[in-house]
């Protein structure tokens, strides 16, 4: 398919941040293949899209979810975190079957493209199912099986977790034009003993496939290695040969600095999830100073059952208001920055320079707001209106991979009532 | 008018914060007069709407706004705040005139009724053409004019400031059906000398007027008070008498137990405006120790150009969130107090035990969230669900004194062309 989209204002998120005033942005294929003004015959055959008075912008990138976790939706809130996982999410995700998983992953698809989001980075149990979702809504995504300890070593050719993770990620790698990719994710270094850690990271190495995993998110996980270990939980990671892939650490809410500089070292992304970090307790991530220091910091909203919502431009609110507070400075993460880590970080994360970004040749992954609303008037400065004043329901279009999925509250690859039934469904076998 | 709301699922706010399933709520003229199942004659004449799969709740309060500063929206952002202030936001206030503040104000009023708000306590200049645009939309606001010394004592019988104040009381208090109430304003105590709040206190005397005021926003405040009178910015203002009055004091960022003292013990209402301290990084306030003392606490968005909202959702959310991350305590601010700050706690900070809640014989200020969204399913716990997941686009219908305002996108009471025409003129002259 072809579309131009016609005057619209354009977030470019490259280096400068730029924004074009009012220009034309031709999508052919999967590709976005021309910006500025656009001849007859660059249009011709191609569906106009009017974007006057909205604004183009690359669709954002959650680095860090659970997507089928919506079934757990506001369903055990206002508590410790051991009463919240032990009491009631884990005995519940024991119930989960896939077909739950299906409808929870695309409940949870709906929402991340009804509020921007066109890729994201997730990690969960029965993944077909997850990766069916994927294929079919349209939406772009990096899948791993999280692994905790089935077997122990110390050989873990039989364990059922790490075979799944291989069999995923040969099926799965690059399917769907690409828009599915695939990673080896090490649960977290509380839930998996140093062997396995070991074992998945020699697995992932004869795969070339890249980490994603949850790091020092809470002050126990952090103590009990330093107990256990003698060394941080990012020490022992680097230690045991993880960061010798591309990895995506989630949450890192109390990482040192010297960990920063492993992180920088390597070129470990982190996953910074202000609501979920917020709603658990877990913390106030050094998000200021790991960007400082040159960490790619990408934003994350975690599972909905901590947050409650997957919509990323909460996330980028919170990201440019919290540190602000917290350190009573308010030149810290700017608005422009938290924008940077929902979309051009986001890509750098997964190791595409194509994404993210609206230039010539990238990926036609780009998102329209409908500016035409009270809460976004007047128009001083954009930048400030997205990190500041928008809501996920000012989103009125979204495209990946060139298709559009989403546009003026409709779904166009999604069946909504055939979701709600299975929801229901889902809904009252589990609870 | 009479209206019937059918089968609605109703979020009370009553002291047990309940939940009613499916019920009718009947509404006549400015009252809420009939819950539960109705009889033919009680809905004889009434428009009937049909509210399943919505939920009916008490309209939302704003307890600390500058409704004109709609005009200042991201307008000068991620800067320290005496480049903000001094720099940006003084110099261009220096320049509005009647037009800019009621244009200003009814952009900022549609902004609250299409994310739920139904009342919000206001203190600005050019008052009565703020009056005139809350008279005008149908809100419910309690206005003043905030005052800073124009003059220096011991006399400020002709202190123009004041006597605006008292004029604009006398005109406006109790008007519009009493949606309109007044309020006697001193700015702050760094921008108030002590004789003139005693002046302002006596006149508020006079007129058995309610106060709002800015009380420890800075810790640089909180220090130059120590520092110029030996006490506390909430110690000085009780000193001044300021206190006998029923009070709204807005912010208390840097309160010490003893300053919570007096609050509890002279019935002081603190406003918690988490954003707009987030924002201008002035800190974190106690609000979960205020609440434990017995504080009326309410929440507040402040002016959109420290915010750059005015969605009072977004408040509840991070008045949830951030004292739980900051103080490492997820039971701290449950869902049901988060949202009692906005609603019954609103109410009671202007004296009204019949706003707020959903009750035979209150006001009919009720507001309906479309809860048939990917983001609010499913529906474990509505009370959850508008603490941690809603978005202030879920409001369908908002309605005060019994009169719809807004209803599925469209302003019933403010011609939305003009303002827009309004806004881009005042836009054109002041920058």
């Amino acid at each position: 398919m072809k579309y131009v989209f016609k005057n619209a204002m354009v977030l470019t998120m490259n280096n400068n941040t730029e924004v074009l005033k009012s220009c034309d942005v031709l999508i052919e294929n999967d590709i976005i293949s021309g910006i500025g003004n656009l001849n007859n015959e660059q249009i011709q055959g191609a569906r106009i899209i009017d974007a006057s008075g909205k604004l183009l912008m690359p669709g954002l990138i959650n680095g860090h979810c659970h997507v089928p976790m919506t079934l757990l939706r506001n369903y055990a809130d206002d508590m410790s975190l051991q009463t919240w996982l032990f009491e009631h999410i884990f005995p519940t995700e024991e119930k989960l079957i896939g077909d739950d998983i299906y409808y929870g992953s695309l409940l949870g698809i709906m929402e991340l493209i009804a509020s921007g989001t066109t890729c994201f980075i997730d990690m969960y149990d029965h993944m077909n199912d997850l990766a069916k979702a994927v294929e079919e809504s349209g939406i772009r995504a990096q899948l791993s099986r999280g692994m905790i300890n089935a077997s122990d070593g110390p050989d873990f050719s039989d364990d059922a977790r790490l075979n799944e993770t291989i069999d995923f990620y040969k099926k799965w790698n690059g399917a769907a034009n690409g828009r599915i990719t695939g990673a080896f994710a090490p649960h977290a270094i509380y839930t998996c003993s140093p062997a396995y850690i070991k074992a998945i990271s020699e697995a992932a190495k004869k795969y070339e496939a890249p980490i994603h995993v949850h790091l020092d998110e809470t002050l126990v996980e952090h103590e009990d290695c330093l107990k256990k270990y003698g060394k941080t939980p990012t020490q022992h990671l680097y230690d045991l040969g993880i960061f010798e892939h591309k990895t995506v650490a989630a949450h890192c809410v109390w990482i040192t600095e010297e960990d920063i500089k492993i992180m920088v070292d390597n070129n470990v992304t982190m996953t910074h999830n202000p609501s979920s970090n917020l709603k658990l307790a877990s913390g106030i991530a050094p998000v200021p100073n790991a960007l400082r220091r040159g960490v790619n910091v990408i934003l994350g909203t975690d599972g909905a059952s901590s947050n409650n919502n997957l919509n990323m431009f909460e996330e980028i609110n919170l990201a440019a208001l919290i540190h602000k507070g917290v350190n009573q400075n308010p030149l810290l993460i700017n608005a422009a920055e938290a924008l940077r880590m929902a979309t051009v970080n986001g890509a750098a994360a997964l190791g595409m320079d194509n994404l993210g970004v609206i230039k010539e040749g990238a990926k036609a992954d780009v998102i329209l707001i409908d500016m035409d609303k009270p809460h976004l008037m007047p128009v001083h400065n954009v930048i400030s209106a997205l990190a500041y004043s928008v809501q996920g329901a000012d989103v009125c279009l979204t495209m990946v991979d060139g298709a559009i999925l989403y546009e003026n509250g409709e779904f166009k690859t999604i069946d909504k009532e055939k979701v709600s039934y299975g929801i229901k469904k889902s809904y009252e076998r589990l609870f």
